[in-house]
This record gives structure tokens, sequence and C-alpha cells, in this order.
């Protein structure tokens, strides 16, 4: 998506090789019009493929999710819940979640109304990075008997391995952009 | 808003004399084309009052908070994170706000980036209880030089007192529908 290459250049910052700050328009501050259209995108990219729930995790996820809803006919959004690993709460699937940049172990978890046997479940993020988020999402759809239609991705960093690990176990990923490099300032997109 | 008592009544749930959960369509699992209704009809409370920013705080104002940005003209949504209070973080305003459901004490926080001198800002939350969260905002607003334009609510809790603070503080308050009571599983309209 050339627009948010562009948004990324002028309103980003690289930090150092392993992180892309987006703080001013995806994850502190939120550009509602542009997230829309990155909602539109992800709809022209996934299709027609059926959604009956959207799921993301919080907090970064749920404005994403809320804004990509309107282009698939207004699904449900469900946004996981992070809570302490000791944390156990019935009715509810959950699954472990590291973060790499934070050096934390959370528990994820989604309660058990909200997932249904069958639903087909579309999961969004704004980050793909090693894939632990994601990968708990798919866990907790497994958990349910539902199915994973497809992880749309707002931006990807391909060296942190996430997207093949997902892409391996067979699940379709769509990223918005793909950063194969972040290195003295400097943020490579892959193609 | 008579739909929104409507929806309270079949899918939210009362709990003890202090609680409504509305986590089939407000706070877990997310009803986006309902919450548009509920950011239409701020819009219809509020106006034409000028608004820069709205502000909100993680993770459950999200949603209501993107989901009204369009009928304001799309300004920028700010969602305040939550950290723990021994937290410093440069470059941020910060205020503490209690949680009187999980009895702890929290840092919001702002990036300075983000709030601007002479913003008008629009605060916008699921709840009204005690007013902590609510204050901790209009804290932070007032610490950036920026202005309160109003405070929009989508559901006040009126026994618990926060409104009362923020209305006996000057603040324009519109809160979508008020609870007065929370007895035996019965929830009590104020209107």
């Amino acid at each position: 998506m050339e627009a948010l290459k562009k948004k990324i250049l002028n309103e980003g910052e690289a930090i150092g090789t392993q992180i892309v700050k987006v703080d001013g328009f995806v994850n502190h501050q939120i550009d509602v019009r542009f997230m829309s259209e990155m909602g539109k995108e992800f709809k022209r990219r996934f299709g027609d493929i059926k959604v009956d729930k959207i799921l993301t995790v919080e907090s970064s996820g749920i404005a994403i999710a809320c804004l990509t809803a309107p282009f698939f006919g207004y699904p449900q959004v469900v946004f996981a819940k992070k809570t302490s690993p000791n944390t156990l709460i019935e009715g509810s699937y959950s699954a472990e979640a590291k973060s790499f940049t934070k050096g934390t172990v959370s528990l994820v978890r989604v309660s058990k109304k909200f997932i249904e046997k069958g639903d087909r479940v579309l999961i969004i993020d704004d980050f793909l990075a090693h894939g632990e988020a994601s990968l708990a999402m798919t866990d907790i759809i497994k958990q349910a008997g539902a199915r994973v239609t497809g992880i749309g991705i707002v931006i990807e960093k391909l060296f942190q391995g996430g997207g093949e690990k997902l892409r391996g176990a067979g699940y379709r990923v769509e990223s918005l952009v793909s950063i194969s490099k972040i290195s003295d300032g400097i943020i490579t997109f892959s193609e």
C-alpha cells in the first residue's frame, strides 16, 4: 500500500534495528480517516472471504479492527485481553504470548461467549513481528473450534520471522506493508 | 438514547449494586455498527462545538472514540496509556487514576506531541463511574494548555458521583444513558 509506505516514511521513526515507531497515526494517536483506507485495502486484498468475526488484541489492534469491520459487512469485533500469566479466568480461552520488545509474557484471553464453533474469524492487528500475538489468537480460535480465514496486518517486520511461522502453518497473511530492514534510521520496504 | 437502553436491558447484565456488564457490545466484543450510531448521537448532542482532538483512555474507550471521529470531521483520536504509577516517561503528560473496580491506581499518560496548546479536546469514554479516568484526562488537557470542549460518555452510573464532580467543575458532560440504580439484577435508568 503505497500511501502507507509514504506515511511511515514521513511520520514514522526508525529506532535501532528492530523498531519502527508509528505512534502518530497507529498506536497512540490514531488517524481514523487513514485507518479507514487501510480497512478498505484489507477488503480489497481478502476479496470475498466470509468473515463472521474479526479478532484482535488490545490495545493497539482495536482501532484498525473496528475500522476494517464496515468493509466486511460489520461482523462483530472481539478484542483479546491481556492479563498476567497466573490469572485464571473461568469461561475464557487463553494462550501465552511473549513480548520481545517488553521482555514479558502475557496471557491473551477471550471469553468463550464470543467465539463459537464454526465461526470464520479474520485476525487483524497493527504489527506482525515475532508472531506471538497472532499465534496466540490462532490458538484461541482453534480451541473454540472456529476457523482462521485470514490474518491482516498493517506493518509486517519480515526480519523478525512471525510471518514465516504463520505462512508456514498454512495461514493466509496479508500485510499492507512489509519492512525488510531497519538500519541507521532508514526503513527499507520489501517491495 | 432509547436504542442503547434497550440493548443494555437485552444484552447487558447487572452484577451486584455497582456493575453493569456490557462486554457483548462495548468492551470485549464490539458491535461496530451500533457504536457508529452512538458516535452519531454524540454529534447530535454536542451540535457544532469545534473539536481538534478526541481523547480517550485505553482499552475500552478506543472503539467508541474512533467511531465517533467521523461525525466530527475526523479529528485525530488520541488514547491515553495506562502505566504503573512509578513509571516516569519523558515527554509525557500524566495524571493518576484510581480504579474502584480493580482497587488499583494507574498513571494515565499522553505524549506531549499529541495535545497542543489551544487544542479543543472532546473526551470520549465508555463508562463514567467515579470519574477518575475523565478527571485524569481533564488534568492532562490542562497541563497541555489545551481546552476541554466536552465529555461524551456511553454509560453514566449516576450513583457513583463522577458526573457530579465533572459537572461541578464546569465541564459539559453528555451521557447517552444514565443509570440511577442497579439492584437485584434490575437496571434503573434515570429518565
